[in-house]
């Protein structure tokens, strides 16, 4: 088998790589060795697992997108600063790995007003934005921490994160909410969940004991509970967004049943936005990086 | 020792009973057998833990309020819809007790829309309209479940409650902010944040997380990202529950640090709340729910 490096993408849960010829992928293997679950000096023995059956007598490049470019990584890579092309991103070469290794940790980009940074996702964007050429607009990328980004002539010029997918787990899994949030799932309590916190998004904190209090004194709906806490949140979100979603092109980068959920918001307030695959762009932002830098030496 | 009755006061986290002779207290005595710590069957275990030595050869009156009346309590006592009369309670007798003891749960108070409800505080406020008669105006009451009650002619006419002290357990123990959350505490970081949010209460999921981003950016002092936690979802709190203290008399039922918060918090809003102890409340609103009981049978 011949290939000519390696993409990476390792957050904080999930591992994963391509074996790459050019911009064929010749292989793919994943595990869950994700940053949480690793120990300073653990990273290279968890990338090994999965990429020495590809390794040559050559060395290969391993280039890398994700968390673990974080303090608490493999090793720290600094922020690039917005505006940024992430077409034409910067990266930090890992010292001291294996001689078959040249692992190279692609940067994030960060924002000093008001203060904001990502890892992972500027290369999604730099693969969306490879697919969909001169495209203006913002993009939207549900996860963990939701981020909106900001893209004009190829450059993210602003970017917003929001708590949102943490706040949903942390509420049906750990708060008083969990008692009442079951399996279920109600499209009209979602959408009629965010439209009251776009027209009183205030309300949030009493709106989310409601949901208790709803739960305890009439009849809910099986599902009810954990959509309308689920509509809560993204409406919260859309509320505060509103700035980047108003009147612009937007465009939503996931692929789960959440990435669904803001597409199906934003057809609320009136906007049609598009939904790409996370995947696709992440290995088309790491294949766009690698040519770039390729270009570049 | 001569009692004629014992207050208790069961919480989800603590238990405290007080040996009573009218409205003089004799002894009192606590534990950590709040109900999350019990077993259906453990209740009156846990309590003759505490007040066997008070027992005499009759029967003695147990005069109980807070959560121990839930679902999850002893027994499950209905609530009192509002508007009702917090110094005039209504009780459930707890069936097939030791035969030295009537045990009486002190219901909560319902509200159908917005549904709301609360276990406990209707005590403490029954206390305060003890104290304070012919008082009007709004009571706050911070906690895991803050409550806001608006009271007038000695009834509890609505009420709202509001996650904020969960919430900010949950962020600051388990969300990505933990790592940026020391044991520090910076007043100026508390207000601005407080006054941030009343005037974009809609930001708070992108506040939260520029918290993380900040301190990864910037230099921030120790104790600014706990207090600029605290100060956002109060201040959200303080923009959803405007309707309530708006013009209002106010008076804050507490004792730590949270209930100098809101008074604080209030302070900026030009609204010059009283603080009120809230165990001195809690007594005496069990003191006057075990006279009115007397009267009335």
């Amino acid at each position: 088998m011949t290939i000519t490096w390696i993409a990476v993408d390792w957050g904080t849960t999930r591992l994963r790589a391509w074996a790459m010829r050019g911009t064929d992928v010749v292989q793919q293997a994943s595990s869950d060795r994700g940053l949480a679950t690793l120990e300073p000096g653990g990273f290279e023995a968890a990338l090994l697992e999965l990429i020495t059956p590809w390794l040559g007598d050559g060395v290969t490049d391993v280039l890398v997108c994700g968390m673990v470019s974080a303090r608490q990584g493999w090793i720290e890579a600094p922020y690039v600063p917005v505006p940024a092309k992430p077409g034409a991103p910067k990266a930090v070469q890992v010292p001291g790995t294996d001689p078959r290794l040249r692992v190279l940790l692609l940067q994030g980009l960060s924002q000093q007003e008001p203060p904001d940074v990502m890892r992972g996702e500027e290369t999604q964007i730099a693969g969306f934005l490879r697919l969909n050429a001169n495209w203006d607009g913002v993009i939207c990328l549900p996860g963990t921490h939701t981020k909106w980004a900001q893209v004009s002539a190829d450059e993210v010029v602003s970017f917003r994160t929001f708590m949102t997918g943490e706040l949903f787990n942390l509420l049906a899994r750990q708060s008083i909410l969990r008692h009442s949030v079951d399996d279920g799932w109600d499209d009209r309590a979602f959408a009629s969940a965010v439209d009251d916190m776009l027209s009183r998004p205030e309300a949030l904190a009493a709106r989310l004991f409601g949901l208790r209090a709803r739960d305890l004194l009439q009849d809910v709906a099986d599902g009810a509970t954990a959509a309308a806490l689920s509509g809560l949140l993204i409406g919260a979100e859309l509320a505060a967004s509103r700035p980047y979603w108003l009147g612009q092109q937007v465009s939503v980068i996931g692929a789960d049943a959440m990435a669904r959920l803001y597409v199906a918001a934003l057809a609320q307030v009136g906007v049609p936005a598009t939904l790409a695959d996370v995947d696709r762009m992440t290995l088309e932002g790491l294949t766009t990086a690698y040519k770039s830098m390729r270009d570049a030496t």
